[in-house]
């Protein structure tokens, strides 16, 4: 018997080179390339009635995230594709891959297609390059003193895939964030050679928020008050400290989560036209841990803080949930 | 309804920029990187008696075939890992894969694991990356007059498959070699400088030779008599023309197809102590097509050159059949 726990150990132990990072970061890094790769599979990170288009669109899109969270350039892409019935569904979903592609000039320049025995589970694949800048930030930089800086909303995808379990006819804004997630490239150009620390919000806030945290030995405060909404959000869910703890655990945000020094103002840099970067806490010395304020006072942390793989499986190694969560 | 070779045109058009090489090649160039993935999955490349660890051999060094064709230098590889079950028979595949990279100092940096639903087909895929040196040969730069030569043997691991597929308990050289088979990293690195063209065998000689004619342009003849057959191949199956034929065709050989100009005496190479390349044809000017010769006459063209994935799927896109081909 062996547990997912135990694989993901056993991987760490075989992973030891330094451009692995210890498989505790979004991506490798190579000789200047940033490289990232992602699998979904059917009915575990994506829901059978999802259209195909926006399941290829995601694919691409989540390993751009991570790219993004290292402020990496897109350059090249290998798609892994498995082949399965009379081939309509990969030809819609090739659909949403090209799409995604051209809209963030990544080049889909090789890859593998393989046939599937007939009902067998679709997986899916992308292997994602980027040229990185002078500095890659991972995980591990944040300082005490720094402030924690969030790129984009946090909880739309979350409450479109709510929708989506009550009907799976639902539309909307939310269900579009839900299925067409925008990746924060443009910021993460931007930030990257400034941040001590990056990551991407994948797995929900609070819990990715704990990751920068352990893996830079320090203790976070989040203002829940201070959480970036949309607009969209709100109407669905409100604005109270129950949507704000939904916002912060529900994950597949494809935010970016950025420790930067308390001396640098996000807004003279050259962010993205319309970039929404909020300040959400602070790292400070201390025990490693995380907290949550909220009206001025303090709040318990909630049971669960995000989707945890199970055993722990580092985000390296996994590809943040998008639907019917393992 | 789209059939997998109208998959195979789509990704082609996708897939236009330079790196890709068209995605008729056995890898992607990027930076001075050449990159690779492949993908294989349970009851298609390989045997669910097959044991574990040899499947994650084979990931690793189906890969770092394709790099070695390329003549690229091992650099670092992600891994796409499915998870089943209890996890053991992951956990013997990464003994595998552990053993293979630590052969071939190839070290793993990245990945994904995925969970998937219980009794689901198991989708495992490896990116592989390499440093490559100033040429990366192509499958299409033979010119009229170049020698063909072949680097290692062909036949074996196709006579160990059948070996399997009449007892599934056979054992001795050729199913090692089936199991276990040894990229030509090292040849391809001292060959790659002068070669005009190289890929590696892995669909059977004919069918990646007369890839070769077509990517170049050209007609390439090969003497059957001259093909190197290793003497545990002879042993089982002769060194009829027949035999001989078999070698030429059943594929999964991890060898080496590299044109030479005529002048070249690939002896005055620093080839790794051992390898074993044999000049096995010539590639001529004129119509685009393949002819075979033994005993000073012409033969005839088997109706089967080798592995022939459906929809004439490009090999750039596809692994080399291990077992149970689709």
């Amino acid at each position: 018997m062996t547990t997912e726990t135990e694989i993901i150990e056993r991987l760490r132990r075989i992973a030891t080179a330094p451009e692995a990072r210890g498989l505790l970061d979004d991506a490798a890094v190579l000789d200047g390339l940033v490289i990232t790769h992602d699998s979904i599979a059917e009915g575990v990170h994506f829901l059978p009635s999802d259209p195909p288009a926006s399941v290829g669109w995601k694919l691409v899109t989540v390993n751009l995230s991570d790219l993004g969270a290292k402020g990496a350039i897109p350059a090249g892409a290998l798609l892994s594709l498995t082949l399965t019935g009379d081939g309509q569904w990969e030809a819609d979903f090739l659909t949403g891959v090209e799409h995604a592609c051209e809209s963030y000039a990544l080049p889909l320049i090789g890859g593998d297609t393989i046939a599937l025995p007939d009902g067998a589970t679709r997986v899916l694949g992308l292997t994602a390059i980027g040229r990185s800048g002078a500095n890659v930030p991972d995980r591990a930089g944040g300082r005490a003193g720094d402030a924690l800086w969030l790129v984009g909303t946090v909880g739309d995808a979350a409450a479109g895939l709510a929708q989506l379990e009550a009907n799976v006819r639902a539309t909307g804004p939310l269900v579009d964030i839900y299925r067409r997630p925008i990746p924060q490239l443009g910021a993460g150009q931007a930030l990257a050679p400034h941040a001590h620390a990056m990551m991407d919000v994948s797995d929900g806030l609070l819990l990715d928020a704990r990751r920068v945290a352990e893996a830079s030995g320090c203790s976070v405060a989040i203002g829940l008050d201070t959480l970036p909404l949309s607009s969209a959000f709100v109407a669905e869910r409100g604005a109270t400290l129950d949507a704000r703890l939904f916002a912060a655990t529900g994950g597949d945000d494809y935010a970016l989560l950025a420790a930067l020094s308390p001396d640098l103002d996000p807004a003279t840099l050259s962010l993205p036209h319309g970039t929404k970067i909020t300040r959400i806490g602070t790292l400070s010395a201390g025990e490693v841990s995380l907290s949550l304020t909220s009206g001025g006072g303090p709040v318990e942390l909630p049971e669960t803080l995000g989707f945890e793989h199970q055993g722990n499986d580092p985000r390296g190694l996994s590809a943040p949930p998008m639907a019917g969560r393992p």
